[in-house]
């Protein structure tokens, strides 16, 4: 669906626990505040069938756009692009200008730092190794270009997953594609924490409020325990800036605070109340 | 198969980039270390045919556990059980058990802390409300009961989103069932770092060293950048305390080390190296 997008995250390091998903948080928000709704977030291993599989169940869903990260770089187990081309069932060509810029990375590694071995072997030129028809996107931070794919109404951008790669990547090359395909719909949020209360109490406040304000979503967030109940209420909408969002958090935020005080709750804004 | 899991995971922040997921990297993490092989995590909102398409899907592939998080308390958006009931064909109804476990909550929470309102509302009933034919949990940080279903050769067990709370319920309920099914192996992990040499370089070199010793997992992840190479390598295997993983694993290392020495690069042990 336009506005859709999907992310799929490779690598074994993750389905062991080993790392937090942070490149699947930091795209996830940047996404969402353009606009943009994240349907799906998939963590795979390294292997070709797993992240294939996963290409093609996201493909299936018709996202206006499914981002991956991992697997780009020039290890055996780098295998994100076998699995596009299984995927898309194309076949992996050397790209004569994802070949120019691995090479060009290498020799400007070698100017300045002067280390040995700036030949062009086989696990470097893996890295220029695409499936047909896609797009090498230069690699600002580090060695490995991106790659973009078109299927159907679904383009398929694959970052690298060195978080300082994948974010620079994505500043300069996948975010301008959402912002146009939001159309200037951003996401707006406000916050407000209670005490005192319990979440099964505020439960139809929550659904009142969300009833006069339809455009709100509303959720809330135990924090500590239930016996003790501490709580934040987050609302949220997307709309464009002529829509006066704020107002509109604003108005439900309100609302909400007024009737959980009336249930001698205890509200709190803008910062987090203390224990 | 015998020994996998899917871990789903069911809740809007998580789409928007609100909070990192910390439930998934715990899981996978907890289950890895007690032999388990997490094949998949996915992440969903808080939509009732997104949480149902999510477990069919998880289903089909025949995991011997999914193991869900988020989407079990009082509030309108908290439909995990829903999902679960269409997604298995099975009606939701009061589950006498469960709802005891909810009652005697409550009345602990009110002598306590002298709380109003011990009624069993709606949204609190609801945390009782279950798909015919599974069972409850007891919660013994919470209120809300986690799940427990079988179909096929698949357990389900669906776990509150709150981290102390799912963190409780796994260790008590969940991992006997994991430890028991992977039959007494576990996984063992070593890291070295190294210093002054391309992946690019390594990447050869790993292949060799896994080749001669192929019950070992052999992973690089680069720190830093690609032009002042800094590399973590993780070795990696599962097996019984029997096959002596720890020295298996040591000849790798060994290996790998030696290598890469002879190519230049520097090589350090237990502790990251300082830029």
């Amino acid at each position: 669906m336009t506005g859709d997008m999907e992310i799929i995250c490779i690598g074994n390091e993750l389905l062991i626990g080993k790392i937090a998903n942070t490149n699947a948080q930091w795209m996830s928000k940047r996404a969402t505040f353009l606009g943009i709704t994240v349907r799906r977030i998939t963590v795979v291993s390294d292997e070709t069938e797993e992240i294939s599989s996963a290409l093609l169940e996201a493909i299936e869903r018709k996202p206006q756009f499914v981002i991956t990260t991992g697997g780009l770089g020039p290890t055996f187990d780098d295998k994100t692009l076998q699995g596009m081309s299984s995927a898309l069932d194309r076949k992996l060509e050397v790209n004569e200008n994802a070949l120019r810029m691995v090479r060009e990375k290498y020799e400007s590694y070698f100017e300045r730092d002067r280390i040995k071995e700036s030949e062009l072997t086989p696990p470097r030129v893996k890295m220029a190794t695409i499936p047909e028809g896609t797009i090498p996107i230069p690699n600002p931070v580090g060695t490995a270009p991106a790659v973009q794919a078109e299927t159907g109404a679904t383009v398929i951008v694959s970052l690298p997953g060195v978080p300082s790669e994948m974010e620079a990547i994505f500043d300069q090359t996948v975010a301008p594609m959402l912002r146009k395909a939001s159309s200037n719909v951003s996401f707006y949020e406000k916050r407000i924490y209670l005490d005192g209360i319990f979440e099964s109490s505020i439960a139809p406040i929550v659904d009142q409020v969300m009833q006069d304000n339809p455009s709100i979503y509303i959720k809330s967030h135990p924090r500590g325990i239930e016996k003790k109940p501490h709580l934040e209420i987050h609302f949220s909408l997307k709309a464009a800036t002529s829509e006066k969002p704020e107002e509109k958090l604003e108005k439900a935020a309100n609302q909400l605070a007024r009737l959980v005080a009336q249930k001698g709750g205890r509200v709190f804004t803008e910062t987090e109340a203390a224990d």
